[in-house]
């Protein structure tokens, strides 16, 4: 695996690969990599000739009260973890590699960013867009691929490289969970022990609001409704929101119906987890109600 | 010459010319050609193995009062001026092809628009800078062609090109003349005979500002004095902006240093002309006044 800081020798590393006639599969992470991040470069490695893994901490998608000083960096063992599961270039810039001055020309994202965690985080899919686009055109990969975990942003890139024409596929991959259920994190580090005990019902709860769906119900209040009070009942964290749009247009739905998004976000006293379903709400499922 | 109306289409030329190894060159107008665009095309054509020119006037660039629907258009005589010239792809979508629905997803542009044809038309630079974005992703270009008329726009193009990394060589063309010093436009079909003889006087009267400065003057306002005294005694037209800036930055200056840009814009009755010289300002002319 080939470590590089810099633009010129990402550039470099790249055009000795394409020229062999590779495809590039690109993995975009922000590090302290887990289980989750590596299933990536699985799949990553199964559909292109040569991986690539970015490490960029991106301040532009944090606010100024978010944890962007206190995210968990732990390079050394990201490269360890990163060589042995195939990643062939590992790019890991410092900040002024990529912002060597303020941009004065940015992506803006106008739809979509209204709901789940953009709601109280404005800007936050301005920054993630911008930072995915200025990745894009280092990398000129075949395929990009993210986690399922991060619903609303998978949602915001499709709608990037649909709208700005960018010749790259997205490939959304699966959540990855612990054996309870809770989704891997490089921000679970912060649960106090008794926290994640509790945090599996987060995902529990999404759990049985699908299945309500799947039993009929069509009323989105019901199911949001159900999924609340299963996290209050089970937990001591504060509800950040429980959602239901439809996906991937992240709008929201007055009866239940094709494929839509229960999504929620929950604050612990050190960590906020969000977690989400996605499904297919059939007309013959509310029918059959 | 391939003349193709869908990305699709454009997609299969580009790449069989990809893989016989060409390079390929972008001359990107709205149309309506002239010399100034064919000059564009002879550029590209001596620089890159082939040459793709779009037309598109697009709608995103245009305010709700401006000329987007009499913008001029005369598609045929086009096709023939470019085959003539050497284009090898010309790339003609209709609006839907470029804009299936709304945007949800654009370039914003927040430093170097408050100024000069900015400042009176807000969003216009959002605009260029997403449809030349689209585009680019479609033609992924080795050199985009841009004449300096529109020096703004090169300004705004290079800094998108910096700042979100895009792979392309911005290559800036000098503003093609009509033999009285009138800088060539689309727009100049819209002069009455009168206007067109009093036209000239723009380029003059900036003339007359440059060198001011190659005599020493170093005081913005002396040399946006001159210039504006100028149009206004040759012409009855009415002056939208005579600006001078730092280039390619487009900032204010106290004093004048470095490289700068004097630019005027003239409104007659049916167009507005624009047309600027940037110079190199040295600190040995301002020692020597």
């Amino acid at each position: 695996m080939r470590v590089v800081r810099t633009i010129a020798e990402l550039k470099t590393e790249l055009s000795r690969k394409k020229n062999e006639g590779h495809e590039i599969g690109f993995v975009p992470t922000m590090g302290y990599l887990h289980e989750a991040h590596l299933r990536l470069v699985d799949r990553a490695c199964q559909e292109n000739g040569t991986v690539v893994m970015s490490i960029f901490v991106n301040p532009l998608q944090f606010g100024p009260n978010e944890d962007f000083d206190r995210y968990p960096r732990d390079i050394e063992r990201d490269k360890k973890l990163a060589e042995e599961r195939g990643v062939d270039i590992l790019f890991c810039p410092e900040t002024k590699e990529m912002y060597p001055s303020p941009l004065s020309v940015t992506v803006q994202v106008k739809e979509g960013t209204d709901v789940l965690c953009g709601r109280h985080r404005p800007g936050h899919f301005d920054g993630v867009a911008t930072v995915v686009l200025k990745l894009l055109h280092m990398v000129e990969p075949s395929r990009i691929y993210f986690g399922m975990k991060d619903a609303q942003q998978v949602a915001v890139i499709e709608k990037m490289v649909s709208d700005l024409n960018i010749p790259v596929t997205v490939v959304p991959c699966e959540t990855i969970r612990e054996n309870d259920g809770l989704a891997k994190s490089s921000r679970n580090v912060y649960l106090s022990e008794q926290e994640r005990r509790q945090a599996p019902a987060l995902y529990e709860s999404l759990v049985q609001g699908a299945a309500l769906i799947n039993e009929g119900e069509d009323r989105p209040e019901k199911v949001i409704e159900k999924v609340k009070d299963m996290i209050e009942a089970k937990t001591d964290g504060e509800i950040d929101y429980v959602e239901l749009l439809s996906y991937p247009d992240l709008k929201p739905v007055e009866s239940i119906e094709g494929r839509v998004i229960i999504a929620a976000a929950l604050r612990f006293e050190k960590a906020r987890l969000i977690d989400n379903i996605t499904l297919e709400a059939s007309r013959k499922a509310a029918a059959a109600y």
